[in-house]
């Protein structure tokens, strides 16, 4: 896919807005983000420095002052809320469905928090507990509530008339649930088969209860799982005694599906995906501050090696110029078996029964790319420092090190997961820190042995 | 959000599996595999070895082999082709929607091709060809051609004996079309709009044409944005004279979504989102080595630049040891920068407008992590090496190291996509070459200047 074009629209809109703001004219700039979804104005505020950004977000329709909140990352999030006064937000936040209003509530002020439940019927409140009861990241704090139900001892023609009586029907409603009457799950009715059935046709003929409903405490990933599996727009959400909760739907899933990839991409690099990209100077530092410390104590465990062999480096200097070549390449090798090991453990391919191939084909890559690699390396050096030890030895270290890269790419990130890390968040400093130490002492302990007498 | 819990069913399932497949008796894996969607058995087959992988394939009810051919990598798809006769692949994919067959098509053989078109009516026939007249990566490549419409100047009653002659509706439908008499798109009618207004109420009087329509020659990347934008589950395609031509859903635009953060994710590693996780190790090999060929070539760039000062090393070899930490920690902190500018350049926030307050910040940030991790590191090399002057130049060193990082982390990335290249792909190379070229050059420049005489 051409990345130069894709995302044309947003950064042309951005480009508009920047010159509109710059230019000190408000009434375009206010006209320009009306014509925005939430999602769209909530990115457009992602992308402005902070003196833009609180001008825009003073423009934005009121209206549509929940919806933006609830599209933004946390830190962006703050940083709106807090040129916000009370009544501005339980304004804002009162007319949010359910499950966006839990999403938001813990980012708010208690004193917000308790405004906005007392501006809430009965019901809602009761409602928006029952869901915030619910750890995060599990099935109950997505679902919501606000469900359409059935009889199952009923004809089309009353659940028409029912509907007509009941007027809109929540968004993304593409099912009713039949339920008993004690409110357990029995299957679901399409809107489709409503539609294209006659009236008198009963309800019980049309129930699909193919569909298993999602138990309220499965996680958040395991739910985009199953709906990207197939292929639903809602699911039904159950407790352990098969009881209607709520209702999940696709659209939350796919900004779960974004913030799992987001995750993956940016925890990596020692980055949570909430990060601003404008956040502010002295927080950016601190958090980077953390993640080069660690890199830091881990690249003094690799010059240490170094350290052990600064009389072979001494008699050839030669070495130092070389030895960050195997380390490097060690890494390079290594990450690519970690980005494909990563991807298949958060899809749930890899288990103790294909550790052991995985790893033998993948030393087998390593194996012939480490001949291959390390001939054509030692024929560079050769031709560099006219030593045919040095050549020797630089191709077998090279080859040891990427044996290593294969064994480690394989292995990090399977037993990271069994300790219960993220394989994505350390496994990339793990990997490199065991390539860099191998590399040199390969390398260097090779030399020692061959070449310094 | 725990890794370790997420993907507990998959893996379990896996387990189960291959403990049947283990002990050799097929009737309990052929039953287990047929519980499991078609996307479920697809990423159950890319999780198996080779040899297993063609068993479990054969026990795939052959109902369900075209939705899974749809489900899997390229890699794997063809390996799943290559073990069937002409027959059973016409068989597998004639049932399939037009957009799944049009993206299958291109990876059959032709003469399989040729038996496909075929085995389809004239109708179908003409469907595929129009879709697949389309460019790849585009929403007429992603529409299905069965759409229902209707006119505006009916009623619902209407249109609801229409419907129940027509009997079922096409998958994910929420919305019906309502079109001119020479199929101009005009608005669309929900589903939930038909149930609850009277029978009596005029079509014209429940048409949303708010929802604007999705031009055919959009981008797949575009047409994710607007659908995770505006919570859409369908959206309506037409060409430049607003001629109606099909229908694009969620579900088509979860996979894209997928695909494009495992592309992000993996291209990365310059690995590719199609890569099968057991592909064959000379298949595997090969595509390595061209891309451990390519940083091979960029290590011995920062190599040259080492060899440059083989002389102040030979007088000072503590300089071996340290060099590595300078330039890691460049690289650590360039990575950072990367990650965060990539993901804003996919969502389309940043622009010339932003380049330069990004660029400011990101200098800031570098500067007193620079100075702070300068200071610290200067401690602790003067605890080892006992040199004020190592210490010194080493602080400075990694300063501007960090500098280098930050202004390379947001330039490189804009530059690359400004060219037309990838910066997912290329950046993270580019970048490392830039920090340890940096990084050698600073610190083996400046001890050379003030340390060695």
């Amino acid at each position: 896919m051409a990345e130069a074009v894709r995302h044309d629209k947003t950064a042309r809109q951005l480009r508009l807005l920047s010159d509109a703001l710059d230019s000190g004219r408000l009434g375009p700039v206010r006209r320009l983000v009306n014509t925005l979804s939430p999602a769209e104005i909530g990115n457009l505020l992602e992308s402005l420095p902070p003196g833009k950004r609180v001008i825009v977000w003073g423009l934005v329709d009121p209206e549509d002052d929940g919806e933006v909140l609830v599209h933004v990352g946390e830190e962006v999030r703050e940083s709106l809320l807090a040129d916000m006064d009370t009544d501005e937000i339980v304004a804002a936040v009162e007319d949010l469905d359910i499950d966006d209003l839990a999403d938001l509530v813990e980012d708010l002020p208690d004193t917000v928090i308790d405004e906005v439940l007392k501006s809430m019927d009965r019901e809602n409140r009761e409602r928006l507990e029952q869901v915030l009861s619910y750890p995060e990241d599990t099935a109950g704090r997505l679902m919501n509530p606000d469900v359409v139900t059935v009889r199952a001892d009923t004809t089309i023609d009353v659940v028409l008339r029912y509907l007509r009586l009941r007027g809109e029907l929540p968004e993304h409603t593409d099912h009713l649930y039949v339920v008993s009457r004690r409110h357990q799950y029995l299957g679901r009715i399409a809107l489709a088969a409503l539609l294209t059935h006659e009236p008198g046709t009963a309800i019980n003929k049309l129930i699909d209860d193919e569909q298993p409903a999602i138990d309220v405490g499965e996680t958040a990933g395991e739910v985009a799982r199953q709906f990207s599996d197939h292929d639903w727009i809602s699911a039904p959400v159950v407790d352990d005694n098969n009881i209607l909760l709520g209702r999940i739907t696709i659209d939350d899933v796919v900004d779960i599906i974004r913030e799992e990839a987001e995750h993956q991409a940016l925890s990596a690099a020692g980055l949570d995906e909430d990060e601003d990209l404008f956040s502010p100077v002295r927080r950016a530092f601190r958090r980077r501050l953390i993640w080069l410390s660690v890199n830091l104590c881990t690249a003094f465990l690799a010059a240490s090696v170094v350290g052990q062999f600064e009389d072979s480096i001494a008699k050839l200097v030669a070495l130092a110029a070389l030895m960050p070549i195997v380390a490097g390449m060690g890494g390079n090798a290594g990450t690519q078996v970690l980005a494909l090991m990563i991807r298949g453990l958060a899809l749930g391919q890899i288990g103790a029964s294909n550790v052991a191939v995985l790893l033998r084909k993948e030393l087998s890559v390593a194996l012939i790319n480490g001949l291959v690699l390390g001939v054509g390396l030692g024929l560079i050096v050769l031709i560099w420092f006219r030593q045919p030890g040095l050549s020797l030895v630089i191709g077998a270290a090279l080859t040891i090190n990427l044996l290593t890269a294969a064994a480690g790419g394989v292995l990090v990130p399977v037993t990271l997961k069994r300790l219960g890390f993220d394989p994505a968040l350390a496994g990339g400093v793990v990997l490199t820190t065991l390539t860099d130490v191998m590399g040199f002492l390969s390398f260097l302990g090779l030399a020692t042995l061959i070449l310094i007498h």
